[in-house]
């Protein structure tokens, strides 16, 4: 297998925790975002959508996007889980990791896209160019108030996001509440429920990669 | 097991395609989004996120987003697949319904959304209102053009969506393409493998509810 990376960005990161969580070594290969380095004719070679991370299989599959690269993952190397065990469980991680995606990462993501000067013309990821709405901006800054108040609700009746156990949901939502710095938003001080279990998974080794 | 749909709106429907396609009858119960049902009071207390679809297991367990549900559904009821036999296939289904989403679903609405008068204040599902960024809907009718190029391009390669088999990915993209009939916008007449594979989808039994 080949994992194409990249050590600045969040959605690289989620599928390098969930690769270091089930244990494994993957050969991985950096793919520099700051250099523009995702739309050159090599890497297009291997994902003409541009985009990391991408998962090569030992069958050739090219696996774009962390839905497909963490269901390859955990149908292959099932131990230990990180999607559910019964149906129930499962449903509940990709329900909570889609609530973060949309609440959370994209939110986040269209902040800083449409405001910083370095993605200036670079709203979308992907190989075409869109202009930065700055309306966008600003409602994704307010989406991001409301997603700490969702997630203070749920960490106070959930010891993880999911439910019991440490899944998926964790891993992007962990992933997210971490980049947020980027468009200086950080926990509310007395989301006390939030704080915790952001520094208990702040302490697991897959983090610190 | 109780299903809360409405009709009228894409996602829901993705839903109820992926239990027709499982061959099961689900207790469903009609939330009129047209009505404002989502936000009443009543709905709340089973979705306090003020969103369709929404599906009640047998334990109780309260699962929303389309991919709660199918993951819920496929680990349940595993016959016919819908999701992918091996792993790789399994990448493959959820990378393209990630694709659908973000490149054809979200543009999709998000045009939608900010341009017609029934969502003024509305731009954003869920209990907050959000104003409408008009920007927002141009830059999603451009997106929409190019994810028929995209489509094009990979149902030139591939029978279905994800592979060889009919799965997920091709209902939640079958969906979107129905629904961009919304936004004025229609298969581009050239486009002759995505226009065999939409009335391919289109006569399944499931596509008809």
């Amino acid at each position: 297998m080949i994992f194409y990376d990249c050590s600045t960005a969040p959605n690289p990161r989620r599928a390098r925790m969930f690769i270091a969580e089930k244990g494994l070594e993957i050969e991985t290969r950096e793919v520099s975002i700051a250099e523009g380095a995702q739309l050159s004719d090599k890497f297009r070679a291997v994902n003409p959508r541009a985009t990391v991370p991408v998962l090569v299989t030992d069958d050739g599959t090219v696996l774009t996007e962390n839905m497909g690269i963490a269901a390859y993952l955990e149908a292959r190397f099932p131990e230990p889980p990180l999607m559910g065990r019964i149906p129930d469980e499962k449903g509940l991680v990709l329900m909570w990791n889609a609530i973060a995606e949309q609440q959370g990462g994209l939110p986040i993501a269209e902040t800083l896209r449409n405001s910083h000067p370095a993605f200036r013309d670079r709203a979308i990821p992907g190989p075409s160019n869109y202009a930065q709405i700055p309306e966008l901006a600003q409602r994704g800054k307010d989406r991001v108030i409301q997603f700490f108040d969702l997630l203070e609700a749920r960490l106070t009746e959930s010891a993880f996001i999911a439910g019991d156990d440490f899944t998926l949901a964790d891993i992007s939502t962990f992933v997210f509440v971490d980049f947020a710095r980027v468009i200086k938003t950080r926990i509310p001080e007395g989301n006390t429920a939030t704080i915790a279990w952001f520094e208990s998974i702040q302490s697991r080794p897959s983090a610190k990669l």
